[in-house]
């Protein structure tokens, strides 16, 4: 299937001597890439969400190592490492609870550890690998995801799974590139994903730019709009996913996951096998981060609620493994996940 | 019990010689309002949604009355509606599918060409008697409602359904305040209700004018509220009930009735009794109101979507009366509603 026509978007670019991140904040009024000239100006970049999503943070980060190590002359890795220590924690502060960002750092220090007087080409290469790993794994699980869904379907996804949350094509957006691509799906519908929006700034916006013709609609219309028939599948990415199958994702996924199961609809999760998390055994250990309720209180901007007024702003929930039909990796699926069916794919541990 | 201390909103307020509105578009941020000096400022006023909730539209269209009354000299109410009908005609068209407005207006019609020389005395008498009787009803709404609480329980509610919709007091917001006011009702929760954040703009500023602390939620997030076990009844408004109690409602409410039933939790309806339709015999034969995708598109006047895409826009959705435990009605309260049920209380035709 010709993916590419589906795939037209790189939020990160090496440009040889600088990094060049697609500005996600000002999407899609502004589309604009920040240069960032050393490791720094990425770890800013990161801080301030110019990119966002896991995997699309670890690549930014392996590529502002590469920056970090342009900056330092040593005689091998080991002594890279050294002189480079100030400015990888500098980058690893940015964003301190993303997981795919200490994975990248980490990876990065072992790499520089066995690395000798070519290191740095070494390291180049390794944040290439990252980058073209998370794509062939986006690509790989967008085929085995469409597998799934029969010819003429319609489908609903909730916040941004796309190329602008990894290296190319997405996650559960990759699922809907690939459905597109082999004609599985027919109609696609993103949910707006108050507060941040996501899907009304980012996800319809990506689609538009890879021609994909998607329909927004209310967080709170979507029950409605399953009642409508129009949609078969339920399609979202994950934060984490525990040993049994039950999935931390944005706000407003297992809302939509009940509505799906009430409706007789089906609900696909799709994330790289680095957000499986084995050692945790089930959702209710999951703790569901707060953010600061202001988000809720004004909208771009513009303050909406009284003064006085109380939010509260979870951004996670976790949607239980019963009410999720498959779960997809690149390392394969899980229909109907139980704890037997995690193990049987992710025994050696996911993460 | 104390019903006045959580009562204190008066959205609609009879000067004697004009009309003054409370502009609920400037809501929260400016507390200010409308003067109507004659009835076209009225009918202005409604169209521009100065105005809005059924109730509330269908008092204002009854002043309207009285104004475009004090407007014409009459030997008799039959002459008087003669001189008015071009006035008549255009407060009608306001809203042209605003059942309470039409209601209110033929209640107009037919009490002038019952009148004789004391037609205009006749007609504010009945402008207060329409406001009289809203806020009666919804204060016994709210005591039938709140005696199906459990003391201590947490409630959600969506949209505005309170004084800003009625004569005052509230349908749905009219129970929690009678669940506040005799200590049935722990905590209130409310639902944003995009796009036009009635929830968010509306009921909480609403709810803390009367000292009831209430929190903020996004639609998207009642789900994951629902399984916290902080809320025992979600609570809400009705635009028509069917004859076999399917009820059409803001967008969302459907998908939070969903949500109550999957956490074992109680749903309640509570309307008027005109807002009950015998001659609709169930959800599936309303059309449900779309309205412009440019709501989704933009928010607080600012885009937030690319050009481009689509958006799909239902007012309304239907909540099937299986999900429904209570509805409440000045009437009495219909549990687990059923057609014979409905008919029992509604035999004689609501509306």
């Amino acid at each position: 299937m010709d993916f590419d026509r589906y795939d037209r978007i790189r939020p990160i670019r090496w440009e040889g001597d600088h990094l060049a991140l697609l500005d996600q904040r000002r999407l899609p009024a502004v589309v604009e890439y920040v240069q960032c000239a050393d490791s720094d100006a990425v770890a800013t970049a990161i801080r301030d969400l110019v990119v966002r999503g896991a995997p699309a943070i670890g690549i930014a980060a392996a590529w502002g190592a590469v920056l970090a190590g342009q900056a330092v002359q040593a005689a091998d890795g080991a002594q890279a490492l050294e002189l480079m220590t100030p400015a990888l924690g500098r980058l690893q502060a940015a964003r301190p609870t993303a997981v795919n960002l200490m994975w990248a750092l980490a990876r990065v220090r072992r790499t520089l550890l066995a690395s000798g007087s070519d290191w740095l080409n070494v390291l180049a290469g390794q944040a290439r690998s990252i980058e073209a790993e998370d794509l062939a794994a986006n690509r790989h699980m967008g085929a085995l995801g469409a597998a799934l869904i029969a010819p003429g379907s319609g489908v609903l996804t909730h916040c941004n799974t796309g190329s602008l949350a990894t290296a190319g094509f997405g996650t559960a957006l990759g699922v809907i590139r690939a459905g597109v691509a082999g004609d599985r799906i027919a109609r696609v519908f993103a949910s707006e994903t108050r507060p941040w929006l996501q899907g009304a700034r980012l996800t319809v916006w990506e689609l538009l730019q890879d021609g994909i013709p998607a329909t927004l609609v209310a967080d709170a219309a979507a029950a409605h709009l399953m009642k409508t028939g129009a949609v078969q599948w339920v399609i979202v990415g994950a934060d984490r996913i525990c040993a049994n199958g039950d999935t931390a994702n944005k706000i407003g996924t297992y809302s939509h996951a009940i509505a799906a199961r009430h409706h007789g609809l089906k609900f696909m999760v799709v994330a790289p096998s680095s957000t499986v998390d084995m050692d945790t055994a089930r959702g209710e250990d999951i703790e569901i981060e707060m953010r600061d309720p202001a988000e809720l209180l004004a909208v771009s901007g513009q303050r909406t609620v009284a003064e006085g007024v109380e939010a509260w702003n979870p951004v996670f929930d976790v949607t239980p493994a019963e009410l999720i039909d498959a779960i997809v990796t690149e390392r394969g699926v899980v229909e109907r996940p139980t704890v037997q069916g995690m193990r049987a794919l992710f025994a050696e541990g996911g993460a």
